[in-house]
């Protein structure tokens, strides 16, 4: 299983994070990324931990002020990005651009969508993989695969059908080693995660919880 | 074939092209309709030609100052909708939301996309038919079709792969009846023009030149 | 004082509201007007009643697909705009774009705006009213004039710090004629208003009430 | 005068540029500094030089995956921040919101704007400056200062008219050190530029000419 640690704008020590998730990342068969803010991504790859960013824009090198650079996210260290998360939705075709933006510098990508019919779609443009996430679970600490489990279900069906190749990942709720499991008997490949771990007292107790009963 | 009208807001008499549509419509096999500015709707629909919406909002009746409610459009004789037009490109999740939207109100949906890419997601949302309108081609004369047909056989595929139901159109740059032949020839069931005909001397004529080799 | 009473996408019937602003604006020296969705415009303008769109974009005749033009707005009967209402926030830049579309058009305009500052900034765009609508209150039948007497105040003095002949209304939570008097002594030369009307048993009567302390 | 060099999504070495922008500003009685992408933002101002975020997002500390937080900005070690730039425009009630933040992580603030009627609007919503940036000369090496000095005579003279403690800077095809006098004599505190510097082959050479004539 894929376990990503979101930090979105958390005001957490992002440096302490990616040491706790590299150091679990080491006693695990599962594997375990961080996604800081862009402004972050250099010094939390230093750590050694894997780095994700959390969005890439659409968009080349060239005229584009205050817009994230794929180039620049994978120079920095990242070697992955999320895309369309749900606090970050993007238009079709933006998502499709950013998609080819971040192949280009050889990250990998992972989409968002609310359900499984736009799980599908995602599906559609090619990314590694994608997340399905109900707007209405995030951070409530109640896991999709709990609360509703066939929508994790049909999703791994609407991206099955679509293209074999594209992972399915779960994301909204999660915060227990249960709910990892869970995520994984209903057919996914792997979990995104945040305030679980994020705003934890303790983010490696918190990790090594989620990633014991794999 | 299909043949859908797109007035834009173009500064033409919306009714005199839809009578025009409508009486071509009855001479020909082809199925001829139109799609004129929210605020014309009625008055095109009385006309008796078929009807469209250019674009309905992902939303439902309530407080959405500003915008356009798929009820509206059917309730003033719309009975379908174009959704992510290249000239008003949606979110993802928005695009999803507008086809449950026009869906409630029985609207028949077309989704435009860039590229092949972009379609295959879009059939994945289980609209009617995508639309395939490369951005560079629209409004430049030179039909998709003929600039490259590889586009046009490449997003029907992506359509066939993700959900065989879709019928596919082709826009962009359509202007002649030998542009729509190649267009149906290319495995497409309609097109989307605009200019071709909203901006003709003689719309009628237009249009009868453009079905007359069906 | 200037009523004007907003139908955002309500499921209620225009014409019967339209019929009754018409009438009681005949019995009252208030100035009543309603704006109903874009689709309804023509048909509203037909009853005799002021009529205004609910919103104008920022664009010109031509390529707009799905926008709403303010010569199409002004031909089918209106004679105002809102613009930037909390439901159809648009950048700066296309506020000023929508401001002078409507001047083309001879709209009469009302730019919405959260609080005093964002009501100072809407002044120096030079549109003919601004409405200062604070987001929290909309909808709670809670007046803003009642809530925070202080906004409506501080919107009056930021208007006219930068532009003495910007007219400033109120919005959000206005229902009663007490309301109305409220405003009007707080300094604004009117008021917006939307389901303490278009969602009333007798909308006749609950004008009737609107306007009777006045 | 201040001299921004705004280094957008460019393939330059944001650091050499940073050092030769420190390195020209100690030579000179102008105030320069440069904005990198939100990555850079740490390492370029660990060289010493003055750092400018490109822009940031109007939230707080939260769910805000994606997104720029303006106290991670000031924490990497910018003291200001550009804000609705031509290339990143924003709706006003985000650049309220955004100038709102960047005020709580004590960073100073430029508020771009098209012309003159929106440098007004700008300048009330309590920036440090505002910058006057036609879109149609970004870019083209020519100055708005020469090629339309009224609209930097107008944007000062609006600003001043609604705050005059806003400074007034101007960018858009500024290039010479002749340019920067005209933007001063025309009333301006400072100027923006990119592609002159950024894309130079000697960034020196370009900042020494820029700031010799003043």
């Amino acid at each position: 299983m894929f376990v990503l640690v979101n930090l979105k704008t958390y005001p957490c020590d992002p440096i302490a994070i990616a040491e706790a998730v590299r150091d679990v990342n080491d006693t695990t068969d599962a594997r375990l990324a961080v996604a800081p803010q862009a402004a972050h991504i250099e010094r939390v790859a230093e750590t050694g931990v894997e780095t994700w960013a959390q969005h890439v824009d659409p968009i080349e090198y060239g005229s584009n002020t205050g817009h994230t650079l794929a180039e620049t996210a994978a120079d920095a260290g990242a070697v992955g990005t999320l895309i369309n998360h749900s606090e970050r939705r993007l238009k079709l075709a933006d998502i499709d651009g950013a998609l080819r933006a971040a192949e280009r510098s050889d990250l990998e990508t992972i989409v968002c969508a609310n359900n499984p019919t736009q799980v599908g779609a995602a599906a559609a443009l090619e990314p590694d993989a994608v997340a399905v996430e109900p707007p209405e679970l995030i951070g409530t600490g109640t896991p999709v695969s709990q609360a509703d489990p066939d929508i994790v279900r049909d999703a791994v069906e609407a991206a099955e059908t679509v293209d074999p190749d594209v992972a399915v990942l779960c994301g909204a709720g999660i915060s227990t080693g249960d709910d990892v499991v869970s995520a994984s008997d209903l057919g996914t490949e792997g979990v995104l995660l945040a305030s679980g771990v994020a705003k934890a007292d303790d983010p490696t107790a918190a990790l090594e919880s989620l990633v014991e009963p794999l």
